[in-house]
């Protein structure tokens, strides 16, 4: 394995998700719905590929679904973008951060992370070579130490990669912090790589996207997906939403590591897109039913729940049930209880920082969320 | 853009296929099939969605298509394989070989490719900070100058990065050519990646996966993909093969780059790879007879044509009609005769040695086939 990968496991998403069928345990581990998504966007797939649409698409996008991702941008940012030179669509927000890091970042650039933070943030990084300067957010409720966020901006740094609402804390970056990162941005001409793939998940607060607040849009990559939202999370359709001089870097990157996503999910993906408002306000409303039985299971079983548990995960302190971390906390629940959790501590870079955190996901059924909780109070 | 970036342009690809539409040109330049694949393929999709396939796949693929994928290993080269731990599934060739390169090539590194190569080559290459060798392969008919292959190989020598049946000359690796890499691969310790996704269309001849022969499994990567054999290029399902040890590395680089491809494309992957031997010489038939309507029209232009025209493109050389260069014929044969050809210039580490030459593609119907052969035959 070359160098800039060998500090890297397995990631946990993948151990986790096969130690769980190992076990016949009940999976809150990997965020993937054990539901389906809608029909009319299934529907959309199976005509693209009925009517033909299966050669290569245009490397950035077929049309279509540029123009969908700008008319969506719209409609949430206020925003107006140019489909055709401002839009890319990747396999995956996964492959759009990996081109953002590669189409952006020269070795020596230093990117500011907020830890906890998703693995593949580091990995792509390390791809780039660039340096990592690392933010640790603050529970309780994950705040931004911004005295520190300043101190470690240098003339060598050249992004903060930060996402809001936050994976696995759930936390939303509040106006303030946002404005505060962008103030950081604008005086010392940082970009920013902000991931929200969890939007559409704020519940009763309404998502802010950084690049709508006043100078960022020119310095902000805007990365989010089809998955979460429209509970396909196998599709793979995610894209960067970034200013010409900056999405010219990503598609180079993008060309070369997929050349083109699969073309009958990107006309399935436009369709999604155009859903009514309506489609959203259920998802939330499923996903608040959702969150208050796993959030007051969890609570009942005597967790301390963190943050106000956007996103589809919620963070807890297992520390009552007197493991020694949370890996062995997890090793425990899957074995003994047979629930599966995600330990927190390798979203840290520090992992003693994430060694009292475990992460549980409400993307499921109504039913599974209940038999989990009912395993915990049984068996914990 | 980053600087590893910097010297690459937008893929030839992309601008032949803009510039066919705008000038309502017959699209011989990209090597997509304008006829769709096979119903058996396309309804396997379709059950997946409706079936409800549609979260994410296992990282390194789905366990039905890994299957599938050593089965046909098996057929193809007699090698049994576990396919678990040596098949990877990425989102098509293109990412597979991605992750080879930033997987298992270090900065320093060494990698041989032979001219003409694939964009994409080069590219991933400079992303995983390796050195380029290139060996430019003798017209007419393609072959491999072997002494200039062996000066070339060094104690940095990493890998030769091979392509039979190869785009964009048609040339198919002759036995006497395998063997020689093969020699000189394990006499110096070298890694073979082997992009075979043409390997279907080697026509009369039976084509040679590298891994096959003696003491080369082990230190090879056979790439391949569905969309050449399947008609299906819009899918972007491809899998890298390689011993476990090498394995290690592609995945962890597949895992940061997309983490997993499409899942109802996978299962329809695995149902393709099962197609009896009949879809496979139908295919061959289908191709030879459009290979012969636009090899023995463009001989009947005044071409030249070289090589046997393995894979579905044929390399010209187009002096007799006069024009300075092969972008500049590639432009007069848009703008004035209404056909895209692409030319072979970019496929060159010096650009000069493909000046007299351009690439057709005959992945089309043969109506179309025999319109443009007709459009050049007046107008040319
Ligand atoms: C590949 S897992 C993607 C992110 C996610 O769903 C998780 O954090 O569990
Ligand atoms: C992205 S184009 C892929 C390869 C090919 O089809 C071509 O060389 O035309």
């Amino acid at each position: 394995v070359a160098k800039r990968l060998e500090k890297f496991k397995t990631t946990i998403f993948t151990q986790m998700s096969s130690l769980a069928i190992k076990h016949g345990a009940i999976n809150l581990g990997q965020g993937f719905p054990n539901f389906d998504g809608p029909d009319f966007v299934k529907e959309a797939a199976i005509q693209a590929i009925r009517d033909g649409k299966n050669q290569y698409a245009r490397g950035y996008g077929v049309p279509v679904l540029n123009s969908a991702v700008s008319e969506r941008f719209k409609k949430d940012t206020g925003l107006v973008i140019d489909p055709e030179k401002e839009v890319t669509v990747t396999s995956g927000c996964t492959e759009a951060i990996a081109a953002t890091m590669l189409g952006l970042i020269n070795p020596g650039d230093e990117v500011i992370l907020f830890a906890p933070f998703y693995d593949s943030y580091e990995a792509t990084l390390s791809m780039a070579g660039g340096e990592i300067k690392c933010i640790t957010l603050r529970p309780p409720d994950f705040s931004i130490p911004i005295d520190e966020l300043k101190s470690v901006v240098s003339k060598n740094t050249r992004a903060i990669l930060m996402n809001t609402p936050h994976n696995p804390t759930g936390k939303m970056f509040t106006r303030e912090e946002l404005n505060a990162i962008a103030s950081l941005c604008i005086e010392n001409d940082v970009l920013v790589f902000s991931d929200e793939v969890y939007d559409k998940l704020a519940f009763e607060m309404d998502h802010i996207s950084i690049a709508s607040l006043p100078g960022m849009y020119e310095r902000t990559v805007t990365l989010n997906s089809l998955g979460k939202t429209f509970s396909l999370t196998g599709w793979k359709i995610g894209w960067a939403i970034a200013p010409p001089h900056l999405t010219w870097g990503i598609r180079q990157a993008h060309s070369f590591l997929t050349f083109a996503t699969s073309t009958p999910m990107q006309f399935a993906a436009a369709t999604a897109l155009r859903a009514p408002d309506s489609y959203y306000e259920e998802l939330r409303r499923d996903y608040m039913a959702k969150k208050s039985i796993l959030v007051e299971g969890l609570k009942s079983v005597g967790f301390t729940v963190f943050s106000s548990s956007r996103t589809y995960f919620v963070v807890v302190d297992h520390t009552p049930f007197g493991k020694e971390n949370d890996v062995a906390f997890c090793e425990y629940l899957i074995k003994e209880v047979g629930v599966v959790a995600i330990p927190t501590s390798v979203f840290y870079q520090n992992p003693e920082e994430g060694k009292n955190l475990v992460r549980f996901t409400f993307c499921k059924d109504e039913e599974t969320l209940k038999s989990a909780v009912d395993r915990m109070k049984e068996k914990l």
